[in-house]
């Protein structure tokens, strides 16, 4: 028996992982992507239908065109990135997720007045008129992969950095000392389980080669750190530290339902977090969508086994999600 | 047919991969848990029974009075931590191990000594009365998750900083320039099996950024290192030193019979090196129990498809020990 | 019922995970160990019979002998190391792979051309004439583990460093500022199809514990970086940069066809890279067989999930090459 629906997204970011979960859960399965990208997707079997744009902006046009193909849209990553959060409001097919929630997500000050009224820990934000007495990160609006960042060690280098930085709108954040760790979470509004399935850190060109450079390379070449997410690696996140993990990702939903709407955050996000050395985690950022690090889990994430039998990633649980849905008619509740 | 046994151990480090290996092996399960983690443990339903205790170090009053339950409890690194050696032995419900190792582990001198003995390959240690005339790193007593530890680069550092550590007893160890890399083994005492299965490196902070701050940073920014263990990541160990690691591993099980009892070290025990650019393992330090690295692979440890065709984690492992010991009525020889 | 043929590879390097993979599609298995690894091999289980040599030379002698036994051998990594390219030829078991390519592959130089031809972007090479203006890597010809390496940040530190640099072959290579990224690809010639099954990162002592010394550290402690490789750690790959990965592997085969023979290159390979912050490939290597980066994969690499539906290794899937070439009728095509 064909499933009624047919789960589609956007060729990008973790477009393979949502497809193959899709697929894996028996829905039937549509990309729409870029000429240049075509090919490139037709190299896997589980996509069923393929659907060419000429630009990423297109999809809105093509998206309507597929109205009788009974289409689910799994936003990710790169939704925000090339159509905005006006382009994604103009989507018309059913679309995984509270679209409400992109808006909070995007502006960083709007995410670090969810985070504040959450509880979450945050770094501290310098205001324009502030005076900066210690390391920085400034980063530009918007999820773009790592650019648009860039670290001060003090007011002086922030005095001289930001002259050249092209960017309008960004944030000067207090730069933690610590680890990254990236947590990712899936909450079902239907079952109204949470659930942590992995962890990972961002693999960021250059600054993750700086370690490898010896003292004396570093003193002789001039390098401009930058931090461009070309991967992901995994982690593990020591035991005693996930009740809190837990315990973010609650507040953080309780908040959503409190300050964007009645039915708030659902489906993966992400706490994107620096432990320091007295185990604390600072939430640096906020993804309210599948993240690129989930890929590293296409064959079952980390935890996944504490829920599922059956290899279990984010992009499968989506389509699980949906599944659960279906089968107690509440479809509605999870789509926007 | 329900098992007779229940397998149980503190809400802690490696619990959730113990009891899910448990849960998969077919035992009931049992978590004891302090009251600010009971409700982040019953989140997981291969959990099936809870029992709060206010402090760790209730745990004794809480297993003796869970004598009808036929427990066999499962030690990790909180067991020692929290309870001390005094309090493991004090421990009246079988126990999973030798308790007799645990003062061997647990005492820096007498661990160095087992190694010695085993014919390891360990930095030199410094004496009080000693110059000190290389980089040092300096040890406190007990499994406490990377914390207590400090760095030396030479002697006027080591004079400096000693004079703020607080603590009593602590290894001078010489620093060795070399890449971590941790060996987790499982040895079973019933069917002379040694088995890698599986290998890690800890991710700790703030030690784990350094890499990615820029000469600048570093230079500008005054960090005092630390090596608090926040996670794990996953590592693969080259092939041509596997041979090696398994003779290091049963060097180290036939000297426990030698030095410490006729029974001697098994279950799940961990090597931790640093591997120098010479490709010699130096063993930093010995842990006789499941160790928090083996969190990374609850689905399937990166070795086990060698040796079993479902998937093992070192916490399956332990209960699959138990229920091969069962069916040989040899359980007596595994517990202590 | 028995198969024919019976997978054999030399003690060292991915012969447990080719192995492993080659008894898991159903064939016999061989191993051909010096006597110092034969006891280790002798632990596990897959490995059905085994072949004690004196020294890796002996291979040539040792393959003769077994000719009754219908071998098929699979190279690895050791097999150039240990043999060299003469040795290779003159082996008169079916070997999986183009013995052709092993040429192109171990001199530097026609593996510049190959890569160039292709149209794969790679670091400026300095020929003994030019002016050193920029940081460069030293590397010494074959594949040995990482040993043989230099990095020299300007023309002063290379005319220092090259004096005490004990090897006779060597290409002077830009060194790129940016992450490795090493790319493991399967060609099947039978069916056409490439598939990307997994990436890593090499984990190298003791340029690799570097990031995680202290500045002040680093200042009071004389280090020579090192580039050997002890281990691997796994990566997934932004999938944004997936198609160029895809792309150049394709135009890798494409030229070996015009380049070295009309068979090529097919079977495992691996295009080791540095992302720069740009997001652009420099290819700095090849490696034309499988990669020890792969053991990271026994149980099932990253990606395979895309092509397979059981746990596929790239050890695996080699196997699972001579399988669907003997059903075709054209196990010829794949050996040599």
């Amino acid at each position: 028996m064909e499933k009624k629906y047919t789960i589609a997204t956007l060729g990008s970011h973790s477009a393979l992982q949502i497809l193959k979960g899709a697929k894996d859960e028996g829905f039937k399965t549509l990309i729409i992507a870029t000429s240049d990208r075509i090919k490139f997707y037709q190299r896997f079997t589980f996509i069923d239908d393929f659907v060419e744009i000429k630009s990423y902006t297109q999809l809105l046009v093509a998206e309507k065109k597929l109205q009788n193909k009974n289409l689910i849209l799994i936003p990710h990553g790169s939704f925000v990135a090339y159509l905005g959060i006006d382009g994604n409001k103009k989507i018309t097919s059913p679309y995984f997720g509270n679209k409400n929630v992109l808006e909070w997500e995007r502006n960083r000050h709007q995410q670090l007045r969810w985070m504040q009224t959450a509880g979450l820990l945050t770094p501290h934000v310098f205001e324009p008129k502030d005076h900066i007495d210690r390391p920085v990160i400034v980063k530009s609006y918007g999820a773009e992969g790592g650019t648009g960042y860039f670290v001060a060690h003090n007011k002086k280098d922030f005095t001289h950095k930001i002259k050249s930085f092209l960017k309008k709108h960004y944030l000067v954040q207090e730069y933690i000392i610590g680890v990254p760790m990236y947590l990712h979470f899936f909450y079902s509004p239907i079952t109204k389980s949470l659930e942590l399935l992995s962890c990972d850190r961002r693999y960021e060109t250059n600054v993750d080669s700086l370690g490898r450079l010896p003292l004396a390379h570093q003193e002789s070449i001039d390098i401009t750190p930058s931090f461009v997410v070309v991967g992901n690696s995994p982690l593990a996140l020591r035991e005693s530290l996930m009740p809190k993990a837990y315990d973010m990702a609650e507040q953080l939903i309780h908040a959503s339902k409190k300050l964007i709407d009645k039915r708030g955050l659902w489906g993966p996000f992400c706490l994107e977090t620096i432990i320091t050395p007295d185990q604390k985690f600072y939430v640096i950022e906020l993804s309210c969508r599948i993240v690129a690090g989930t890929n590293l889990f296409i064959d079952s994430s980390l935890y996944a086994a504490f829920f599922y039998s059956e290899p279990m990633s984010t992009g499968r649980r989506i389509a699980r999600e949906i599944n659960i849905a279906i089968k107690r008619n509440k479809l509605a509740e999870i789509l926007d």
